[in-house]
């Protein structure tokens, strides 16, 4: 669990929160980041189709300046199938928002999460960011990863210091996210910041790369949200040179910051929806890292899987089968070789020789599980995580607006 | 429900079940069907790459003659992810009973459905099939169809029969399944028993038109399986004279046909493991069938629609979402209409005018809805089948094997 001891503040970012009355028993539900002139961001959005508008401004004000001065987000209403309404209504937030800042209403980037086609509460969202913009902080950043939270149980958010020319650079990370979890991408806001002096090529280059090995590798529920957005930003307040090639200084930061995503991609599925177990599906010796992902993202998206590792039943001819379902021309059935947890149940597409069933089972009932196959043809691999469905999932998803 | 009185038998073909031991409580749990010598069968099978043995041996027997004389189906083990053993298990099995029928061992079709990766019990099929040779009748259709049962709650057979050139046609199918139950197909068997005089040609054409329009148009759980089969079987009995080229007689045939295979892929949604409704989705105004379909398939595979609609829950935004999500690239979601049981939700995108969330949900309460999406730029449509998701469905999943 994030502490605000182990959180590190970040020089140029200030956050603030408030109960606005978006969400009931007055709980955080607006969140507030404020960045420093010299500021830059770089986002990765949802592909899904139906895009929320905070998604359509957000892009469209990233097109006009990369150089944001304000990150708003609220939860309570996703602010997504609202059509033109909706951008008005997100475009009305930040203009107001930049009012008070005194900045070019491009500068603010809104981020909703929250019921689909349910509208955006403007007034009330107008009426908090007086009080929002006085109470900004350096140290909030505990606060402000439970003011994005949904049906997330716990806040997720941590911090990692790298040394860079000798000069600390912070970055601190926050996450949301618990189902409609899925690659390109989920329900799932994150926000990673830092005080790195960087080009905005450069972050943006950092920002793809890392988003396809941890928020894309990861699925709950197989489905993708309308408001997916993973945003960089860093300050530029470090006083080391600025990064502006793939160098060394480039390489240290670029670990850091996908040290940062990665916990945080775990922890939303360490906190999806019903999860009882947490489970890493590593896909080797693949022709190609896409065909190792697809394999995997099969496996992670079977219902039945799922259900099987919920009950902890070695019922595991169901991951063949959802391999077989991959639609891979190349798929040579008889050359796998399957592993849970380094015990070999399916070896050459059939069961193992020395299979135990009450082994496997011993293994199925922990709490952390890895599958790992082996396609035996080629030098790639990939790695996702999911989680198993369980009977929490249904109610959680059955009852979410009531 | 069918009965023995609402089952038509089909001079020609002969049926046997008995309880071999493969389930527990002295269930049915064989089934074998004999076929008059100028019998002809089609199969569509099952587009997992770890198809299973039966599959495999199923579709060589096919290959080698379409002048088959026997099916054999089990249910207990799938035989799948067996490997060779698996594959010589199942030519076992044929040669057994082709040896009791004194038929080439091609002649015969085996079918397996149950768990994946256990092993075929050879033995006790073995021991059980003088008898079923023995037992054989042409009215056993109620019985044939409660022996291929797994988890479905009910048998699932319909007849219908049509005059061709003032000959009455007998038509009866059968068919089980009731979770993984996704296109290109489903741990679903189907067999189809006539008398019609056709040629194998056009037999195999049927098949193939009529299998797309219903057993791939259905969903439960997003999962193929590695057994899926459905056959079509025809004595060749009937006095007319040969169906052998797409004329009116054809389409008689195949429009009765078609009534019969929707009729069993509807009952499988019906009996889809913890299905509480049945949700017919159609996709109206595309460019193309495949365009309609994948919009109505990703409506149908979301499992946080599924939950709406199990809470009847007017949580419609999921809708949008799931459509988004299709990844199709001409899809201009300001244009698209969404209906309720002919009430309008969404229009252009967005939440309709006249929107009443109340009637709506009066609507979600009821036991079969209907979805209707009209994307408004074509002249295609299609209609995919589907349940809601249930805690039911959990349950029965993570306890199949115990």
């Amino acid at each position: 669990m994030p502490t605000n001891k182990n959180l590190l503040s970040i020089p140029g970012i200030k956050l603030a929160v408030a109960a606005s009355g978006l969400k009931d028993n007055d709980q955080k539900d607006l969140m507030l980041m404020v960045l420093h002139d010299e500021s830059i961001v770089s986002g990765t959005f949802t592909q899904n189709k139906f895009c929320a508008a905070p998604v359509i401004v957000s892009k469209n004000h990233l097109k006009i300046t990369g150089n944001t001065k304000a990150l708003l987000v609220n939860t309570g209403s996703a602010n997504a199938g609202n059509g033109a309404k909706g951008i008005d209504d997100a475009e009305t937030t930040c203009k107001f928002l930049a009012l008070e800042l005194n900045v070019d209403p491009n500068k603010v980037l809104p981020f909703s999460t929250g019921v689909i086609m349910s509208p955006l509460p403007v007034d009330k969202i107008k009426k908090s960011i007086p009080n929002l913009i006085k109470d900004l902080k350096d140290n909030n950043w505990l606060d402000a990863s439970e003011a994005i939270m949904t049906t997330d149980t716990i806040p997720k958010a941590v911090s990692k210091a790298v040394l860079i020319e000798g000069q600390q650079v912070n970055i601190t990370g926050m996450s949301k996210g618990a189902g409609m979890i899925h690659p390109n991408m989920a329900t799932m806001l994150a926000f990673i910041g830092m005080d790195v002096n960087i080009s905005l090529d450069m972050l943006q280059k950092i920002n793809k790369e890392i988003v396809n090995l941890t928020f894309n590798c990861i699925s709950v529920d197989g489905d993708s949200s309308t408001n997916d957005s993973f945003m960089l930003i860093s300050s530029n307040q470090a006083k080391h040179s600025q990064i502006v090639q793939v160098d060394n200084n480039y390489k240290i930061l670029k670990a850091a910051i996908f040290d940062v995503a990665l916990e945080l991609a775990h922890s939303i599925i360490r906190d999806g929806e019903g999860a009882t177990k947490f489970i890493t599906i590593k896909v080797e010796n693949g022709n190609d890292i896409d065909e190792c992902k697809r394999i995997g993202m099969s496996i992670a998206k079977s219902p039945l899987v799922k259900t099987a590792f919920f009950a902890s039943d070695p019922n595991l001819g169901r991951i063949l089968s959802a391999i077989g379902n991959t639609n891979i021309k190349e798929l040579n059935v008889s050359s796998i070789d399957i592993y849970i947890n380094d015990l070999l149940f399916a070896s050459g597409g059939s069961v193992a020789k020395n299979y135990d069933e009450s082994k496997i089972q011993k293994e199925m009932k922990k709490s952390e599980i890895n599958i790992r196959v082996n396609l035996n043809k080629g030098k790639h691999m990939a790695t996702v995580w999911t989680t198993d469905l369980s009977y929490e999932y249904v109610k959680i998803n059955a009852e979410y607006r009531t």
